[in-house]
């Protein structure tokens, strides 16, 4: 089965040139010019761009938070990924009982039968303990290469330093990626208390308790204490310029220091938060939202490469029913943004529109690197020979208008709702199969695949 | 006319798979797999890289300095590049009689009917004259888009910082981009002076008297003047840590200011410099040669691209006939090294069997990143539907050793002298032309044509 | 009564003059030349230079640790001060079954009767409960101005950041100051237990598993958690380059942030540590003795007063019956030095006479610094009128060898062993009484006097 | 003759203490409490401080510049200076006719039998021949222990690079220090050309020709210059937080870099300069007024000693007839302010009412560290026995308000005007003369003597 998609200008994460490129079955077979062409089907690509899948490394799906559940499942999530023309996610499965491996299990399980896209997992681990430890070589042989840390959240999800030595130390062994939410905890408890003592406990003291420099103090002791374990190191969610100007100081001095940073801090703000009445809950994410001044901040530092990648920290609640919980307190307003949808859109409104970033280097941001440096390449995020026939047609002349009325998501409200963006898939592929055209998803559940990862070499 | 690249491994700067490439007349056509492939000639890549040509964007031929001139014309030195893999050079032409348009003229006179790859040219200003400011414009218009200022060789090719910044601001105007080679002049002179008295007269105290400091103020300055003319900054032949922590430091702040080494500063030290007799000329180049540790700065600030591109300064004089001039005196030696066809063979070596880098890093680094920042992009640095076919069969499992005896260069010593290495160019294509094939250059002089290079925007 | 000084060479924290001392009973009368003076007691001060009693602020006399208790009460330490010219301390009391004030009592029964010098108190804080946190007020009132915390010392002393943000926010609210033990806890137990798996249990791993960058990371962290919470800071025993830069960091930003390096890490170093056999148990403190090079970094700091004082950390355990404890596990050595009586002796060698510093720097750094910002200013650390007539008439002609069979000390070594040293007190009076006179402490137990020392406002 | 300052509280750079001092003939005899004490003559200082006297260690008086001369000569210029409290000054004498040795005898003549207070020299180096660089150690032998450059004013007193590293390297070798007017020059022009292109003409664009960057890139080249050659550097007048950071950098690597800034840059701002008119000209000093933020970092930088000293840069110009003469284009505005007679109001007012600094701080910044710092102590600059009877007996309970209505200076204008201010001198003894007494010099001209300046040993 061959499928051409022709006519388009396709873009990698270093070039843009008009080509074709011809998929055979689940792969690509050839990009260029060839009048002798022939295909089953062919795709018109005319006036677009050929981007590779987009990969949304930091998704949250059916994750229990807060005594409540997030509003997407793989269903229903992967499903708004590929409206938005992502092809593969990597979604955070939480250690469960104790156990790593029976979080990997369980996380399979709300997977199975629902992904319309490829789908793999990070591994959080909320309890150091030596038995979980012990699991880690096991993940990895499983296709997990990566395991996220919580620096924040004390009483939950919070490692102390040891715990996070421990496991760093069993990375450099395996060869696996730390990854950190780096909050300090106890400085945000502390704030908290400072703050409901005053009675601020409107949304937009979510963010008064979180200041930067908690974000920062977070993000320059992990870089440390994995550099004492003799690991690499990436940094989820980075929002602001003094965690930025940690990472950089680190890579500076040639330490293999990467992170991400999301959507919603490179096109909203601390401004949201504070919107009138409870309005402001819609935007509670941890990190909060900044203030403006760090967009430039996020931009520059993804354009120099001190930061490689924008996912979209995907954690839906329903504002209704379950941002609804803090509606008294901020302190129990479910922390998450519904995202996964308008990564494409987002960036390349502000991104490509805003002059801000080119397209290979989008292209570099949301699919290339969160394929090479979570062991999903040489198979995803490329237009190259060989590789899955991960593709999106994206036609830049579209204009829309975001809204909770038209996505896709599961969840009732949408934060960049009223946003005039220009740009929309007309079709995506993946591995092959169109599941997207023009405005609807036309996969079923569970065509979606897990994909086992490889560890990446990325220096110590 | 079509060649098949067949059976090799593709390299660009992100990807590197298993692929044909097509090549039709100048350019390519696809690059994949596809059994209906039919051409003319078949090239057989089996076992081999397969690279965009590399580009050389800092060669001085037939350039005249300190009374003589340096020993390799278009005709030898092109002949050279191209044995090494390179299939396009970025000469510099310096001002003539006071006039920029001049020196253009006069260098491509001096390329006319010799070049066997094509070449483009910087133009160095060596008098920042408002005559010579008005030529600007044309000169752009002519395909030169960068523009270089000495900030050493007090009282021959030194600009002061009010030259600087009207060239700059000049820049700023038309879109060029403005190129430093970062010393501080002055303070050469003083350190001279003060080694003079001592009688500190060997090659060694070349180094001595211009100590990493004095590059690293250079480079501080320049980047500020450039900032406050508006301009980006390309600082040439950055060598030693803390030129590379200034630049950092810029980039972190998000300004616009890049930077190229070149091979003689991640393979040599000082102490090929200090060696015997007069055996130290063989090795004096500016800024000197520095010590080892400066080696792992310089590949790290490569992989986290504080640097972007690494060329060959490539400066050649006979040891016998002209570094003779300084027997007696090192600051009248002429300064430069024989390196233009060293570059693939010293970076497959030092960088990737050595660690540093991987492949794709190697390609974005000696083709796909000059291509990009000096304007020869999309025809050169890719190989992608509609670039020029010039493109390197790199056999990587051969082994030789880097001699006088067997190059191409027009000189009668090699700074590699004796370094093992692996690897090396079994064809070389450039626009479609095999110009070197098994160990010969097979090409003639003139095939090579000038490339008028176009503004690229890099920020201000 | 009245006691003149005469003939000697006065020494304040900015100035050296030639100039007479009357004393009227416990206080300086007047400074200067006065032909009419008449006094009771001349003490001769020919050749000799006059200084401001010592101050030391940093004690530990009759403290418990690890199973056994310090060598020296407060007979015995405060004896062996008065020897060294040290004519008030500033012990450490530990908070006692939960209780600031039980443990300051606690302190003051130990000190009562038994000193010779005047005596004042920091209070340790172990446990930072609500409870403890709602005695500071009243412990201020009781004349503790400082409290300190501990950030190593997992499972014993160790404090986490929750409780210094409680602490540093009491401080703030008090006026009081707040000094921590910077090293993180955490990662000392890491690096310990890698070392212990490896076998590797000689004193010399003390230092190897608490690297320098392990005290950086506890000093940036505290900075910033007193910052966040309104207090200023003082680190005590700053050890190390990496640490001294995060505080001229945090200064240079204006921050009020203070510190003090002890003699040890200005005169020994890490090669003691590693002294064959058993024998570097003797030098076992923390933080480490660290890398000779860091003596001139420290000397440069305290100079530039990013360091503002050099206190002893007098902490003494007898090496036969008390380092001996860890004799198969460096882990079970007590930590700590006795070090009281040399610090006049090793400051002048190695300050004044190594070149490092001047005597009104050196006066600066061991008395009036201490007297002002631990609340003991304008009665001590100044030779002035109205102030307490502390005086030490220090001989620098005197060349002696420290020894332990000569010190006062109440301890089997001396970690100064065999150093010669030029100069010793001839004569030391605290508050108008000659407590040592040419060799012999002549003073009786109980002489010396509780201090209730008010809060200084440093900033916030 | 005695004289006894009675019943005022003495300030050092150190302590505050009550005490009285007794002056004998030109020396101060003692310091302190006696019931015995006989005078000839009991000045009363209850209620006051008794403050060594100020010393100005910057001030250009009978100064040619710009076709013009500063309005104040020795007689009136140190007159207002008694006035203010300052005991003594250093001026800067200019090379003239090439040779620095006429300009000492020049401006030794200009002082000669006009002077109310004790005078030094600098000497200011326009053009660093060979022949002025041989005249340095005789001039070192004459008393100048300083020497000036200037990095802006380009065609008139601006050196290159070059002649100051030979002027440092004198330095190093005679043990003088260097000081720097740190602007770049270059960047001036190039800036000034580009607003006079533009029209911008009024006094407001003096500040934006001259940015906070182009002082903080010559204060970092000029740290550089000075470490090659080996010599210590003090940097004049610093007014703003990059070329502050600048310093606090050299410094925190152990460097023996000093500063000073002046009272202007303290209490005025860039609004002043921006006023209607041409009012804006009685502002126009160099480097230029700043905007206000940075008050607090200058304020900082004092207190912990960055910077050492506060000095006036006192530079008075007629703003009727010598200001006048930049009425169409700021840049021939005669650059300077008339300062010299404020300083101890400005302080009071600003600092130590503001709350930014203490007594001693102050006591400290305008008396005690110019004296150590420019080799006037131990004479001058303490209240010491032995030290000159320079004094000031300062009532802060006054309320003044400056006015050009009152004050001393041969000048038509006050930049302070209208600034309300408590404290003035109530009586000013030089080398034990009464020189002021309630409002009035009662001094006569030529009572000041030249004061040769030692060599100060700072580091390199």
């Amino acid at each position: 089965m061959k499928k051409l998609v022709r006519g388009g200008t396709v873009v990698t994460a270093t070039e843009m040139f008009d080509a074709d490129v011809l998929v055979e079955d689940e792969q690509i077979a050839w990009v260029g010019r060839s009048e002798d062409a022939e295909a089953d089907e062919v795709i018109d690509a005319s006036g677009c761009f050929v981007l590779p899948g987009l990969i949304d490394n930091h998704t949250h799906l059916s994750m229990p938070f807060g005594g409540t559940v997030t509003a997407d499942d793989f269903d229903t999530g992967t499903a708004a990924a590929a409206a938005g023309g992502t092809t593969c996610i990597v979604d955070f499965a939480l250690q469960t009982d104790g156990s790593l491996l029976k979080g990997l299990e369980t996380w399979k399980a709300n997977a199975e039968g629902r992904a319309h896209v490829d789908y793999a997992f990070h591994l959080a681990v909320s309890e150091a303990s030596p038995e979980a430890i012990r699991e880690i070589p096991r993940a990895v042989e499983e296709g997990v290469s990566t395991f996220k840390l919580f620096m924040a959240y004390k009483g939950a999800l919070m490692v102390d330093d040891l715990e996070m030595l421990n496991v760093f130390e069993a990375m450099a062994e395996t060869g696996a990626l730390p990854m950190v939410h780096a909050e300090n905890g106890d400085a945000i408890v502390f704030l908290q208390e400072r703050a409901a003592a005053a009675g601020e406990l409107a949304p937009r003291f979510h963010a008064t308790t979180r200041p930067p420099e908690v974000e920062a103090e977070a993000t320059s002791r992990a870089i440390r204490l994995a550099t004492w374990a003799g690991s690499p190191l990436f940094v989820v969610h980075v929002s602001c310029e003094p965690a930025v100007a940690e990472i950089q100081r680190a890579r500076d001095a040639g330490l293999p220091i990467y992170g991400e940073t999301c959507i919603q801090y490179l096109a909203l703000t601390v401004e949201d938060l504070a919107r009138e009445g409870f309005e402001g809950a819609k935007f509670v994410c941890s990190p909060p939202l900044r203030e403006a001044y760090n967009h430039d901040v996020l931009w520059s530092a993804l354009r120099q490469q001190a930061l490689q990648i924008v996912s979209t920290d995907h954690c839906p609640f329903n504002y209704e029913t379950q941002k609804s919980l803090g509606r008294d307190d901020f302190r129990l307003i479910p922390n998450g943004l519904p995202t996964i949808e308008s990564r494409l859109a987002v960036m390349y409104e502000y991104g490509v529109r805003g002059g801000k970033i080119t397209m290979p280097e989008l292209v570099r941001m949301v699919s290339t690197a969160p394929a090479q440096l979570f062991g999903l390449a040489p198979s995803k995020g490329a237009i190259a020979a060989g590789a899955d026939a991960d593709l999106v047609v994206f036609d830049p002349s579209v204009e829309t208008t975001i809204s909770a009325a038209t996505h896709k998501m599961n969840v009732d409200y949408n934060p960049f709702e009223g946003h005039a963006v220009h740009g929309e898939p007309r079709v995506v592929l993946a591995r092959g199969d169109v599941v997207f055209r023009d405005g609807d998803v036309v996969s079923s559940p569970g065509r979606g695949r897990y994909v086992a990862r490889d560890c990446v070499s990325l220096g110590s």
